[in-house]
């Protein structure tokens, strides 16, 4: 794979010099074009030490305007960094849209140097290349491009490199101490790396390998690479906008198909809606099971475990009652509540997840979640504030992400709080009765209302697609608020004391 | 001070309860009209351990709707928190404009352990109390309420609760390692918290002691106490904005002081705006500085430091240019460009200064703030986007803030741009003829062309008004580019100097 990176390709000053003025010309028009554009521009710089991995980067904050790239390398992680997924230090620092991110020593870097040195096994670092895969897969699916540079030197290159920085005393400091055992193990490395580019070269995320040992060559192909690559995706993404402007105006009639199944069960219309607590039994029963929380609480946060509980639920179901008799059994100082509405500004700038990584907190806590990512697949699918595709592809997305919260040990417990339509009813009706409810109340839940079969159908997608082993759902039969809340905290609790018992000390 | 909570106050289980529902409605009312309004309510808790701090919040947590009340407690500080001042993570933690933000273990916690142990002296604390002073101030003139609570258990009180906590298997584990030793600290710890509440207890920031024993009782003054005080200030503000809308239909005519005044020198016309390089030398200076720097960032990165450098200017000034020289000759994996527009959405729900708090970055960095908070005292304050109390007042926010940032160890550096007015319709007029730097020039940098006197002034007040010992302003003389690109990097490598012998190893 690399002999074509051997070649000894190099470019004279003169040539460098006649196609520099326009090119850089060329790159901040782009950047300015790009200013305007709906994707972020995220470039990934890997390969051989020496290869000019450092060197295109600074090159890059030179020719561009430096204020709209974000560079970023990484070290040890922080204790903060730790206490969450690997990913969400990526994540973090994810550039918005219209702006350039460049990454050194990412994402690639822990599989590879694991690989290169035997501390992981071939499957292992397999399993980390598929979760890059998915990983670039969600960021482009949303409309990013992905442009990475493979920097490559050969054996001998590298080593005529090293002694020669070593020789000169004001270059010596750039020989550091992982340099000379990196270059013994070149051949694993160069081993790993063949195969992290074949299975992580994808067409939405493609490698680019640079033979690196000509400055200037190696410069010429990293800027005009980036200039074309932008270029095509401005056109791409122009393309994309106009076919779903079009597709929006073509009406859409329900196929038969849709209308006859339409009639069929849902998940929700199987539960059984009529299930209570006897009101004699309901104060007791709830303070005992919040009594189980309270003491629950306090392993969990002896053993750094966090908790991620969401509610999701029709309009009324009562998520916000339920929320409160939940967190007023826990320390307040180790919970936090996170709403979720409308995006702000600076999260419309980012991938839809963004948000939700954002509010991951560090260990010990309990974290709940009003409303979550399962936004997508509900109020912006039933509201067509995505597009299909959207939506339709966002299952798979949740479930990486959420696999990914698991895997770290975090406790994730999801409820969807169901209410039947009368009952619906009647609480909107004595929400416009109740003086400091009434803000409850918004024009948008008697729209909702109107949807409600859609609404339905949704839910029960989801259900089918998201409810995993690792994170399944809790529907709760929530007509009765005190059944419901019960089973909201027992249903925690089991879930914590599962997770006691696997991590807990 | 603490004998009026030592009268054993309580409530009967029936007060309470009779007093109760009407109380939860108008929190909850409460808290529907604060949503709407342009403050946050900082809550603070502290006192005597076992008087109920923690069963406050949770009791706010359980009466409010959680979902708009973020709690806060600290431990030991993060390494991301550690590496920036002790400040950073409380800004971080304020509550956004509409929303409650409870603190327990705040920025009280520190010095009065630290005095109560005797580890720092009675000065160290009157230091720390101080700045405690200036940052409540801080938000309290931006508009936040804050209330503050005392809650406070006789020495023998706090000992039978241990007592009796330590009795209960239930409860025996509430009992932490450090609460016996707290205790026999009680008086020391008393003496050290009625100074700081004398200290600190100021008319935006009051604190309210409370008589812990009883539940009940201290329950009702802490919500009755919040109730009134969030009213209050609900009022406060509504009348304030009448009377900011009052002034601004009361016509503004300068006064002969003025008018007399504006023709004396500023500091900018002091400027010697002749000053230029031989083009001949100037690549062969600019280089040899570049060299300089680059260099000094090793220094830089192996100390641990931060550099924060900071770019004002005269639109056209070359702030863009210079900024591009300098970070070129940095490792870009080391060095961000952060530029300040308009604020985001949530950026405004906040302090003015907490977007520029947020951007601190972790140690070894340089970072470069394009525009920054003088903004307040530029922009804001010619175009009429703060009142005049607010940019009054930026002066000594920033003086205090950039001491802060001196305090920690970070080297910041700030540099004003300054071009004469012919040169800037020279710049303008190039920039209309080149395509790529068209997007640059805008209608508004016409519009604030025509206030190039206001500008004047108000660049040379703050230069007056925060041209400080620890962080001095240097000016540009940019009519010259390269002049000024030299004089940038140059001043960057003297205070890259100045602080590696004094911090470095």
């Amino acid at each position: 794979m690399f002999e074509a990176a051997e070649l000894g390709r190099k470019l004279s000053k003169e040539e460098f010099a006649a196609a520099a003025p326009a090119l850089r010309a060329e790159m901040l028009h782009l950047q300015v074009k790009l200013r305007e554009a709906d994707f972020p521009v995220i470039v990934v710089f890997a390969g051989v030490d020496g290869a000019g991995k450092n060197e295109s980067v600074n090159l890059l904050n030179e020719w561009l305007d430096p204020r709209w790239v974000v560079t970023r390398a990484y070290g040890s992680p922080s204790d903060e960094e730790r206490e969450r997924p690997e990913y969400w230090r990526y994540w973090r620092d994810l550039p918005a849209k219209g702006r350039f991110g460049l990454f050194l020593s990412s994402w690639y870097h822990s599989p590879l140097i694991g690989r290169a040195y035997g501390e992981i096994s071939q499957a292992e670092m397999d399993d980390r290349l598929d979760q890059i895969v998915r990983f670039e897969r969600t960021l482009a699916d949303d409309g990013a491009l992905i442009v990475k540079f493979w920097m490559h030197l050969s054996k001998k290159a590298q080593k005529t490199r090293l002694k020669k920085l070593e020789k000169d005393p004001l270059t010596k400091w750039r020989v550091g101490p992982d340099d000379w055992p990196h270059w013994k193990q070149y051949d694993k490395f160069v081993e790993a790396a063949e195969h992290a580019i074949m299975r992580t070269s994808k067409g939405h995320a493609q490698w680019n390998i640079v033979e690196g040992e000509d400055a200037r060559y190696r410069s010429m192909v990293v800027l005009t690479t980036i200039r074309d690559a932008v270029n095509r995706h401005l056109d791409v993404r122009a393309a994309f906008k106009e076919s779903l402007a079009a597709a929006k105006t073509a009406k859409k009639s329900k196929t038969a198909k849709e209308v006859v199944l339409s009639k069929q069960p849902t998940i929700l219309s199987s539960l059984d809606m009529s299930l209570k607590l006897d009101p004699k039994d309901a104060g007791h029963l709830l303070q005992e099971q919040r009594g189980r929380l309270s003491q629950l609480h306090r392993k969990i946060k002896d053993n750094g475990l966090t908790v991620l509980t969401v509610f999701e639920g029709s309009d009324a179901a009562g998520k916000g009652g339920a929320i409160r008799r939940l967190t007023s059994a826990l320390f307040a100082r180790d919970t936090q509540v996170v709403p979720f509405a409308a995006p702000s500004s600076e999260e419309r700038a980012q991938h839809y997840l963004w948000r939700f990584w954002r509010y991951l907190s560090r260990a010990g806590k309990v974290i709940v979640f009003d409303r979550s990512w399962y936004g997508r697949v509900l109020v912006e699918r039933v509201e067509g504030f995505c597009t299909e595709d959207e939506w339709r592809r966002a299952y798979d997305e949740i479930n990486d992400f959420e696999a990914q919260l698991v895997a770290h040990g975090i406790v994730l417990v999801k409820f969807w709080l169901h209410i039947t339509k009368d009952e619906q009813l009647r609480r909107f009706k004595d929400r416009e009765d109740i003086d400091y409810k009434r803000w409850k109340l918004t024009e948008e839940d008697w729209r909702n209302r109107e949807k409600w079969d859609e609404y339905e159908q949704a839910v029960n997608e989801m259900v089918e697609r998201t409810s995993t082993l690792a994170a399944p759902w809790t529907l709760v039969e929530a007509n009765d608020k005190a059944f419901a809340r019960v089973k909201v905290i027992s249903t925690i609790c089991d879930g914590l004391e599962a997770a006691v018992k696997k991590h807990g000390k």
